[in-house]
């Protein structure tokens, strides 16, 4: 099968820039990720393009790629629009490494862009609850946030999750994103801070969450060989793999990260030991424990112990979240898939500077998407591997 | 290669349909495709969902496909998102004839679905300016109706067209949509009518315009092989090209219908003289005789001659939107370029009644959206093929 090679990266940073249009920002990760891949704007054969709010917060449905595209450069070819909440960052991934498997293309583009700043905080907030099914949302009044305290909170009950390793991994994500350029949250914290900061919904505090956010992330994907940057080692996708969720709510933990997690074991031929660095969906930074667990890193209730153990640390056995992650990188919805992306290659190249993971071959990102019935609306697994072995 | 089959096609009849949602429009499209492919819900393995101004117009953006599916039953399979204006639907028919290419998938569904009836009819025509660059259109105040006027009246100044032209082609549509059980607009319109309708931007008036409209079209795909309704011939996608354009706006002709169509020949290694029967996206009735030309199914400035010897007739050697085609059979925008498709896999099976357009084997399907510099932001051409001769 054509083997799909990741070869250019780039990222506008995470954060507000209030003078900034949502073309601004996906310019300069788009320019960036195709000079990154040594390649120039007309090498781009097809471009998907991932946005999740613009057509509630900037008005601008339909065409959302084409408008940014044209600022670019880039025209004449097919452009895919795509949108998947949350998770619609590597839902374009997903779909350009398609198209190249496909033989619909050999150099293809996949950008994220959002930008959730707008005049009024209250719109922002407002459109973020079209990530779930309106007419199921606007009877039950729950929200994302409310969703991942719930599930924080039956782990706190049954004393399998404390305070403190809600904390812990909280102090992670920033001592992290401190590390990196692109993050929005850049501040290292004490375990006093997260617990003083402002109640959102017990037991997640302010510093727990991630925040209104934006930023772009783009990266290239090309038939492996077509392209090569002089170098670097090939980075390719391993496994892409996909799914959602709809079963009703239940008290028990969710299953659609697990389920496209063993799919994409299965599609890879490897297996959660195999993985030498993760960058999962933690919208609140708590939620990167449970996906300790739902990807494979350690057994049923066993997250608390894998923390403790410094595995997940950027100089443990497998970094997770080296980037801060979706709360302390920042979560601009529609970018943030190909940010965790884009991370990964960083680290897989060994280009990461002070937050370099180690010397990864093995990485898996989980990036999800969407509530319905308290399952996410999508989700995506994907593992990269660098070919070469470190020098 | 993998060859895509077409196996299953469903439509919700198009029109005003006030007290339903877009769930309901969506899901008897859906459960109607899937019966015709003699599958069940749990045969579909990915979802590839359309819809353009959701967002806009009910508020729902980010999720809009998994939405309806939780009403149908499909759960757990990878549901993407896609959008490209007036163009979604092909877009999706695409990427999943690409998934199933890729190897990814051997049974998906592409579903389409628009609700543009809604409390307040300047929202809807509101949301329609957002299949175009908001930052442009808002300085040239340039709508579809006007770029589709211009284009036309340039060719009635240079003697290339006449208005009987513009009349006789909107008479053509109207009388097929009177022959399509799922046609927005189904009685016969005379010349005299058609004048004395409503000037909308001359030379079109009202009879000429697709309308604001409601409605829902899906198509199961499968490997071919894999699903084959009993008694049914199969049905190929022999080509799928797609494409964008960003030229600046100059008085020529646009360009990128006829850039994909040359993609979509020369990967079917196929002709304009070799197709049987198309659907060509009419926005303006007019609109289909500079599609003659683009499509190559004449050359310059014939496609007067070509609609005066009765060629795209439903008699004729080369019948056009035998639906009615957007202007007549309606555009609920989302949901358009399935219903071209269902239209042609109905007339390649020869099940399509009184508009029934001869014995086709070869047929093709013109989709384009959005605008940007006067170029469509979106194109997507099919060439569908019937592989066992008629009876």
């Amino acid at each position: 099968m054509t083997q799909v090679a990741l070869v250019g990266v780039g990222m506008h940073p995470f954060g507000r820039f209030e003078g900034a249009s949502l073309k601004d920002l996906a310019r300069e990760a788009i320019l960036k990720a195709i000079a990154d891949a040594d390649i120039g704007v007309k090498d781009i054969q097809a471009v998907y393009s991932a946005n999740a709010m613009a057509g509630l917060l900037q008005g601008q449905e339909q065409i959302r790629g084409q408008s940014v595209l044209r600022e670019v450069g880039i025209e004449r070819v097919p452009v895919i629009n795509v949108e998947n909440a949350c998770a619609s960052g590597s839902t374009a991934l997903r779909e350009g490494a398609m198209a190249i498997r496909a033989g619909s293309a050999d150099v293809v583009l996949a950008v994220g862009f959002e930008k959730m700043f707008v005049d009024d905080r209250d719109r922002s907030l407002a459109a973020l609850e079209s990530a779930a099914d309106l007419d199921i949302v606007s009877g039950l009044g729950l929200q994302f946030t409310a969703i991942y305290a719930m599930r924080l909170r039956r782990r706190l009950d049954a004393g399998t999750l404390t305070e403190r390793h809600l904390i812990d991994v909280t102090i992670k994500s920033h001592a992290n994103a401190a590390l990196n350029p692109y993050a929005q949250h850049r501040t290292p914290v004490t375990a006093e801070q997260i617990r003083a900061s402002r109640k959102i919904a017990e037991p997640l505090t302010l510093l727990m969450c991630s925040s209104i956010c934006d930023g772009a992330a783009a990266v290239v994907l090309a038939r492996r060989g077509k392209v090569r940057p002089a170098g670097r080692p090939d980075i390719i996708v391993r496994a892409s793999a996909a799914g959602s969720g709809f079963t009703p709510l239940t008290p028990d933990e969710t299953q659609t990260a697990t389920i496209c997690a063993q799919r994409a074991y299965a599609e890879a031929g490897l297996g959660p030991e195999d993985v030498n660095v993760a960058e999962v969906h933690d919208a609140m930074a708590p939620g990167e424990l449970l996906y300790y667990e739902q990807l494979g890193f350690c057994g049923p209730d066993q997250a608390g112990d894998l923390l403790d153990s410094g595995a997940t640390r950027l100089d443990g056995r497998i970094p997770v979240n080296p980037s801060g992650g979706l709360s302390s990188r920042g979560h601009p919805i529609g970018a943030t898939g190909l940010a965790q992306v884009a991370e990964l290659v960083t680290q897989l190249r060994g280009e990461a500077g002070a937050r370099q993971a180690g010397q990864p071959l093995i990485a898996l990102a989980q990036n999800s998407g969407g509530w319905i019935d308290g399952e996410p609306a999508a989700c995506n697994v994907h593992i990269l591997e660098r070919t070469r072995r470190w020098p």
